[in-house]
This record gives C-alpha cells, structure tokens and sequence, in this order.
C-alpha cells in the first residue's frame, strides 16, 4: 500500500490529503502537524480577536476528530525536521522524542511564519504576531487583562484587520507604518482614503516611521519605539509579515524563499514530492514572475491540485487541473471601508517593463441618486503600447471591495482597457452608476493612453 | 455645416448628441424628443415610485437646459414621424403642426415601448405601464388617492421592482405570471428563491396563470381577470414587457422588430444612418443571434460608440470603439434578495444547439462562520463538448448579486468551468467563502461535466 506524508495540516496540506483520501482510497495517508489544530481559517484570526466570532472552534472548517474519520493518520504535535529525498523519509519530533516516517509520496505544506526582525525588547511579553489559532488565543488571553493602549507595528492585511480588531474592542490604537500611506500594497491614492478611515475611527496613525525597537519593564513591553518618537504599549501586534517555511526542502527558491513548483504543484527536480500553500512561490501571470502570496484562497486550490496529481501518480483518473498562477488579487476592510486590489502596482509595473499610464476616479457604490450611495475610489494601470490592463485597486463603502472580481478577470484574460469599457457589466440603480465603477476607470485609463 | 438629427433624447440619443458635440464642435446637433423629459434614468422610475428618490429630478442626469447651454438644438414635444432616407430629412410633429428636418447624420434612438395585449378593459383607468417619467408622475398620482390593493401583471424586471415598490408604499399586492416562478427570465431553481422571498414580504403570488382581461367600473379598473379567478385592485400594473420603436426605419430587423446594425451602430444599406438604445437589436456573444436587450448600460455604450462613429464620418479622429455585443448580464432586487443572470438559460442553451450540463448550488455571501452571512443559491449551465460556461443566475442577500460580474466576465473571455474554477478571485472572510460563490458553482458544473 503506497504511503502519502504530508506535512502541515492546514489549508494546502489538508486539502490535498482529502483528495487523495477520495480519489486514491487504497493509499495510506498520514499527516504530520507541528501544532495541534487542522484545517482552521487563519484569514478569520482577525475576526475572532475583534469579537465578531465566537469562539476558535468556528474557524475550523474540519477538525482532527473528523479527518481521522475518513481515515486520515493524522498526527498533532508532530513538527518536521529533516527530509530525506534519497531514503523517502521525514524525521519529525514529538512530545515523546524524534520519529522517522517512510513515504512513497510526499506534500510539503509547511506555510509560513511570522517575520521577527532583532529590534531591541521584540521578545517581551505583550508582543503578539498574528498568524495562527495559537496566536489568536494568547491575544483573546491578553485582552482578558483589560489593556488600553495598543500599537500595531506594520499595516498589511494583518495591521489593517488588527487595527479594526482592537478599535472594535475598544483600546487606542496607534498603527506605526514605515511607508508614508497604510497598507504599502496599495498606492497613495487608496491609501490615503485608508488614512483618512482610520483616523476617523480614532486611530492614531504614524506614517514614514521605522521601528526601531520596543521598550520593556519586568520583560513586558511598555513602548514602541522609532527614531524620532516612542508610543506607549500595553499589547503590540507585530506584523512584519510572513515568510516561507521552505527549509526542510534544498530545492530551487523564488521570492522570499518560496519552494518553486510546477503547474501541478510538482518540486522540480525531485521525483513524487509536491509542494503547495504558504511555503511556495507562484506565477503572476501578468509578468510571469515567480511572487509570494499566502493566502488562503491560494493554499486551498493548490491543495486541491497536489491532491489530484498525487492520485493521478498513483493511478487515479486525473482531472487535468492545474494551478495557472495570480493576478494578485487581494480583498479587505478596515470597519466600514472595503479595500481590494488586482494585478500590479505602479513600481512593480514599471519594474516589469511596462511603460505605463495611471488614472483614478471618484464614484460611488450606487446609482448616485439611490439612498445610501456611499463613496469609492478607483485606480488602475494601464501599459501604453498593447493598451492591456495591469491593475486595479478600490476602496470604497459596502459592494466596493467586490468590484475587484470584475478587474481580477480582466487581468486574468488579458483584456485591454478598450475592450473592459465594452464588456457587459451588471448595472442597477441599486448596485452601480449605469457605467459600473471599474469601466468608469477602465474609460479614464484608455483617455489617458490616447493623450 | 454639416447637421446631425438625433431621434429620441434619452441615454443613448443624448450620448451620442454630447459626443458629437464634444468631438466633432463643428456640426450642428438637432435632437427631436417626443417628451418633454431628456438623460433620465429609467432604470430609477421603480425606486421614486417606492419612495426612496425624492423627485423625478434627481433621476434626470442632464436636463434639457444643461445640453442647450452645451449647444445642442434639442426640440422637446417634437414626434418623428418619418424618415425619408433619400430626401434625408425626418417629418416630426409638434403641438404646433408638423415640421420637417433636413440631415446630413441620423441617429435613430427612438426607444422601446411597453406592449399593452388586446383584452378587455387594459384602456380602463387605473392600469398603468411603467417605462418612462410620464408613467411614473401618473402612477405616483394614483398612489395620492390611497389605493389599498395592486395587482402586478408580469413579473420581469419592472414587474419584481413594481411589487417591491407598492409594498414599501404599504398596499396590497397581487402578482400574476404566466410562468410557473417569478422573473421568467430566471430558471426556477432561482424563481423559487424569488417566490419565497416574496410571499415572506407577503405579496400574493399567483404563476401559471394567464390574464384575460379586466373588469372595470365608470372606466376604472376594480379586478384582473385569469381563466380561473379574478383578483381585486384599486391599481393595476401591466408589466407585458417592452418592443423596439422601430417603424421609422424601413430597414432588416431582428427579435421583436429591433433595427439591425453593424458593431459601429450604423444601419446597413442606409448611409449616414446610424441606431442606438432599446430600438436595436444587439449580438449574444454566446449564440451569435441577435437579441433585443433594452437596457441603459447598452443604451450608454450604445450612444457612445454611436457619437464617436458619427463625428469619424465628419473627420474626427475615431476611436476605434465599437459595439461588442452582450452576454445578457443583468441585475435587480426584491427588497432584501439580489437576482442577477448572465448568460443562456437552459432553454435558449438548448435552442442554440448546446448539449448542456446543469448545477446549482447553496452556499453564503460570506464565510460561513462570518456574522451576517446569507444565504445565496447559484444555477449554472455548461457546455458538454467544450467545458465552457454558458450561464449563471443567482439570488441570495447582500452582496449576491454583483457576483455576477465575475461570471459576465468569464463569459465574455469564454472561459471553461475549469479555467474558471482556478481563477483568481478575491477571498476575505468578511466577503466570500475561501471558494468564491462563482467558483463554488464551476467546480460542481465541473463535476457534472465529468459524471
């Protein structure tokens, strides 16, 4: 009976032991785990820390009872140490000393981890990261000591949502970011409608600051700290970002220190290993360059993808699909205000080659005339020559940040800005100007390629 | 001076009126309008009637003022009664007699009217059709007199808006459809859903029932009449649906009598003579047929690419936009529920000579875990030899119905359920399940596809 190993029991891993569970019922199937939680929703951290969820137990999706069920050996506590490609096996450590296990088939899905960088005090107490369960319930932990005053060290997705997270539970908020808008991975134009969301919230904002440590007393922290200021801190989210956990494989790196793989997920270079989620790279279709992008969506499909070609390998029909890279696409909000983004950025754009043009517009989530017609901004970029779409960011009130679908699936076929202006977008008084927003950009964008 | 004649001053007349002024200054631009009303949004006419727009003046984007200033020649209460294409001159009629035009461009934007059957008492006072301004200020005279009980007859678009409407103004209201569901134009794995909702908004939904006629008291309407009952009403809607104001026009036409033409609006075999707006029909991109779609976002594109060929015609520089046709994307509301569609349903799907797959699905408009999620039902259709998608429809709460877009985009690119599944859709917990709904649905069409 042929062996599967998978390593990382979440998103990617767990998907891809389930197809292979379904669709190849006579492998053996073991998953190795180094924490103790499966198949849990890390995009909905954010979302039980600010209160809106009750309890860690909604955010799994299958838990480790369940897989077992249906046959899965999976094992908790199980942290992956060393991979032998030549023998085919996997050292892991337990509670109870080192194991080795042999397999036939090997996943990697290892994830990510949270960046730490050495600033002076980073490891006091009351220094959070945010990536998984675990970090969530020692935050829900902290906010038991009724803090008042939180500093949240970065604004990606994670700043933004832990900002929302912590207004909502009603501390002070101070959000430090080295670039001069929130969340660098949207420009200045939406990023200043950002700014101006959470400062209308009570956020106390601090732009084009570096951290550059942490002040502590008892080995708590009391401070963050930059060049020019320090901002008083009884809980501190750290968010750096996340990097691949992609040691375990001496294999081809991308950006990052994402493991390279094929279209099926497929390692390069070594034969029945699959690698798939957070710990890999990916390509952007619009620049074919290889990007690090975990997210969930990501991790899920890729799984499903490994799990199909595994089977596949092992004789099972197989469903041709493949994983055929991003547009970047990316969705969030910071209370009230939804925020999204597809394709390039002016920098990556032009770092890509691209000679290009950029437009933004103001317009609102409704026919203007229809009650509760909230604002959003659009802007987008355009490459001169082919007139092609390279990206689109929104942000806006209630519908705005699902506008981005439209932009992602122009990006993902390749359309010019001429031909979106002519697609056949839904409009109703109640859900769009009669020009739905994104052609209303995609029309500045082809004026301004014409000037 | 060259002098371009626009017949018909609302979305798409006006669009291509503002274009060639704006494009080609040196011509003259007469527009004959049979109203007195210009640029509104009849679109909106459902909404004012509910209450929820204050005045018909806000569903009114440009008023006859505004494009006189902007040096239009628009001619209010002028009826085009003729066209002699090789005089070149339009007969119209005015309350002061008849008067005549001569052109050197024509653009025919003369709309759709709303279809009143041949039965009993349809001319007693109190029906009421809704297709522009005109029959909005009647109908929201009628509501002064404190009617108690509506009927609606039909249930598409303006009929569903109709009945929100009248019970937001707190009446009584009876639907009757002929089909077995409401909103015909939906298959009924989606109808269902709209029946639901709207018996929980306590509408009397009767379907599978023909209307035969009206009773009438001293010229008012008191009931509607079907083969088996009658159903009282104080005011009555006849929502028969809409044809193409086409007789002008001695030219090939296609579904329901709309004026064929070419991508760039212009009529074949007739020179200088160009058509836009609810008058035309327009290509399914699916089918190749022609279809008659009379909707504002095509008649805007429409009037667009109209004004921008004609002002080509006068030495401008053109653009190079032209009419793409359509994927019958469209969207409305029943009070809390979206509906929207996009694409073939399974009868026109069959018709065209597809052998097809279909699936529905249930899933939210947001993770499942989220607070606030609602329910949403997806139905899809795919083509069995080349695996592409061929329709969507959906209903479900806020947020359902621009998922849509998504789906209208896939469409247009022609993307298989495969391709579509792998797409890179935006994914947050607070707006989708890590499988985005469109998604949902293309792997289960996938999967039918495979059986």
């Amino acid at each position: 009976m042929p062996r599967l190993v998978v390593i990382g029991g979440d998103a990617a891993g767990m998907s891809a032991a389930s197809a292979v569970r379904r669709l190849a019922p006579e492998a053996e199937v073991v998953v190795l785990e180094r924490g103790h939680d499966t198949s849990y929703s890390a995009c909905g951290v954010p979302y039980w820390i600010a209160g809106d969820i009750d309890s860690d137990g909604d955010l799994v999706a299958r838990s480790a009872a369940e897989h077992r069920e249906r046959g899965i050996d999976l094992r908790l506590g199980a942290e992956a140490t060393a991979v032998d490609v030549a023998a085919r096996t996997v050292s892991y450590r337990t509670d109870d000393g080192e194991r080795e296990v042999a397999w036939d088939r090997l996943v990697v899905a290892t994830g990510a981890r949270s960046v730490l960088p050495d600033l002076p005090n980073i490891d006091a107490g009351g220094v959070h990261t945010v990536k998984d369960l675990v970090d969530g319930r020692r935050i829900i932990e902290a906010l038991t000591h009724a803090p008042q005053r939180a500093v949240v060290v970065g604004s990606g997705y994670i700043g933004i949502e832990l900002a929302e997270a912590l207004v909502a539970r009603g501390l002070e908020v101070t959000v430090v970011e080295q670039s001069a808008t929130p969340l660098p991975i949207v420009e200045d134009e939406i990023g200043h409608v950002i700014a101006d969301a959470m400062r209308a919230k009570g956020v106390q904002l601090v732009t084009g600051a570096q951290v550059t440590g942490f002040s502590a007393e008892d080995g708590r922290v009391t401070a963050v700290r930059t060049a020019a200021d320090q901002y008083p801190a009884d809980l501190v989210i750290a968010a750096f970002g996340v990097v691949p956990r992609s040691e375990l494989l001496d294999v081809e790196k991308g950006a990052k220190g994402g493991i390279v793989t094929d279209a099926q997920q497929r390692v390069p270079g070594l034969e029945d290993v699959w690698a798939a989620g957070d710990c890999v790279v990916t390509k952007d279709r619009l620049t074919g360059e290889l990007v690090h992008l975990p997210l969930g969506t990501h991790a899920n499909k890729q799984g499903l993808v490994t799990g199909e070609s595994v089977a596949a390998s092992l004789g099972a029909a197989w469903s041709g699909r493949e994983f055929q890279g991003v547009v970047q696409t990316a969705i969030t909000k910071f209370c009230d205000l939804e925020i999204a983004r597809a394709g390039l950025g002016r920098a990556a754009a032009q770092a890509a080659g691209f000679e290009v043009v950029t437009a933004s517009v103001d317009t609102t989530t409704s026919a203007g005339y229809y009650p509760g017609a909230e604002p959003m901004t659009l802007w987008g970029i355009a490459d001169r020559s082919s007139r092609r779409l390279l990206g689109v960011q929104v942000a806006g009130g209630s519908g705005a940040g699902l506008r981005i679908d439209a932009a992602a699936l122009a990006l993902w076929s390749g359309l010019t800005v001429d031909e979106l202006v002519m697609t056949d977008l839904a409009y109703a008084p109640p859900f769009s100007s009669v020009w739905s927003p994104v052609q209303v950009l995609a029309r500045s964008l082809a004026k301004a390629l014409t000037a």
